[in-house]
């Protein structure tokens, strides 16, 4: 594949897009806040591919089977986090294989990983080498933080759920995925109801082709503001929108914050 | 509706369900880290209801229709956070309303509510009051933290993107809702590795029908080590299958802590 960010691309205009699936039941009973959605999300920005959806489901495998083949169809990339561990509740791995229409088997290299892991670690038992299993015909991503491998097969790559494991397993990937240019944001901060300047916002996104304004409230210290976060692939768009956003929020007599509040 | 745990429900052991959309190009852009997730998943479970899947989906009207139109046909309740501002990117109203086919219409009772709220604040703005439209035929969900009612239409509950204003919605609905017994649930850690014990795991769930142990391994001050998360509706078997576990695994020799690590 090529690096990201190859000039000799054919489609330099492309959007490429991923979709995650974060499998397990501690997140939808509320035990375990996720933090792979936005940390994907930020590594995806940087490959120049953009987070198009993400889904969570239950440790089931008929609903990791629908949200694998709906997603893997309609994405260029498709990741999922968690149930890669050896315990009962693991199944991410048989039922991504059901997805593909694939057996399971122990990947060779994964499982001499394994061996070396644990040989000062009480050995490799049979509990530990199901870590070693695959979708049959997948290759493995480097794990650099813990023992067992992540997957790849096709487009979908298979990741640990707790994110610094992930984390090790994104570094690995980094610039080995072909994607577009990546999406280049800018933000401002204002001291301002967003319904103050929701007129303004709406006429500046359509005044700028190709770019796109979010609009952040919060409250803070008993007062209202909001960041306005301007995104597009093309840094000058989004300087030439910040500074016409800029320059008409301050003719109203508004202060803005560079940088964002 | 009856109350959640009415000793009188006809269908004692029916599992009531929801699903959640997360709407927002911030949170599939890594910007925000969702918090609404693991908040309405520890909110349905107080009502007795489980979280059974969630989706996050961009600010685009196509993507929240499909999501709306799948989970409020699978779900007893479909909840939305996000997108019902007063800007441009606020398209969630709309899409829900194209998703029911209904028109948009501005709700009188949202309209005096917004009134009362900004009569001090600069009056209510063409842009402020579009914070009033909802699908045709909708109820409202108070707001007791800032201006803007959720919204209620059949078993869609529509409500804000930030996290403490959900949170004021969430309170207003408690024990509003018919959900089943509430999900119970019991944590012993232990510093094992999980593979070590993971047929011990499959082997206690398997003898206690009707709970589901999760196990989740943590690294910590350089040692390696699992909680063991027993959920079940029925609080005996949750205590049951604890005790089980405890006895197993100290007979292993293995230190248990009560409450988890």
């Amino acid at each position: 594949m090529e690096q990201a960010n190859d000039p000799d691309r054919t489609q330099p205009d492309r959007i490429w897009t991923a979709a995650l699936i974060v499998i397990g039941d501690e997140i939808l009973s509320g035990r375990t806040q996720d933090k792979n959605i936005a940390q994907l999300a930020s590594w995806l920005n940087v490959q120049g591919i953009r987070l198009a959806e993400a889904r969570v489901v239950a440790d089931r495998t008929q609903a990791i089977v629908e949200a694998v083949n709906t997603l893997r169809a309609r994405n260029d990339y498709l990741f999922t986090t968690g149930g890669i561990g050896p315990t009962h509740d693991d199944i991410t791995v048989d039922a991504i294989a059901e997805a593909l229409g694939v057996a399971v088997e122990h990947h060779p290299e994964a499982l001499a990983v394994l061996e070396r892991y644990y040989a000062t670690r009480g050995g490799l038992t049979e509990a530990r080498a199901r870590m070693a299993r695959v979708p049959a015909g997948a290759g493995l991503i480097v794990n650099t933080v813990s023992g067992a491998p992540g997957i790849r097969i096709g487009n979908v790559f298979i990741m640990a759920g707790v994110p610094h494991i992930t984390a090790g397993m994104l570094d690995g990937l980094t610039g080995t995925l072909e994607g577009g240019r990546p999406v280049v944001s800018g933000t401002i901060g204002c001291w301002v109801g967003e319904s103050e300047v929701a007129d303004l916002l709406r006429t500046t996104e359509k005044v700028h082709e190709g770019v796109s304004i979010g609009s952040y409230p919060f409250f803070r210290d008993g007062r209202t503001g909001a960041n306005f976060v301007v995104r597009s692939p093309d840094a000058a768009l989004v300087d030439a929108c910040l500074a016409d956003l800029t320059r008409e929020l301050e003719a109203g007599g508004r202060e803005v914050v560079p940088e964002g509040i």
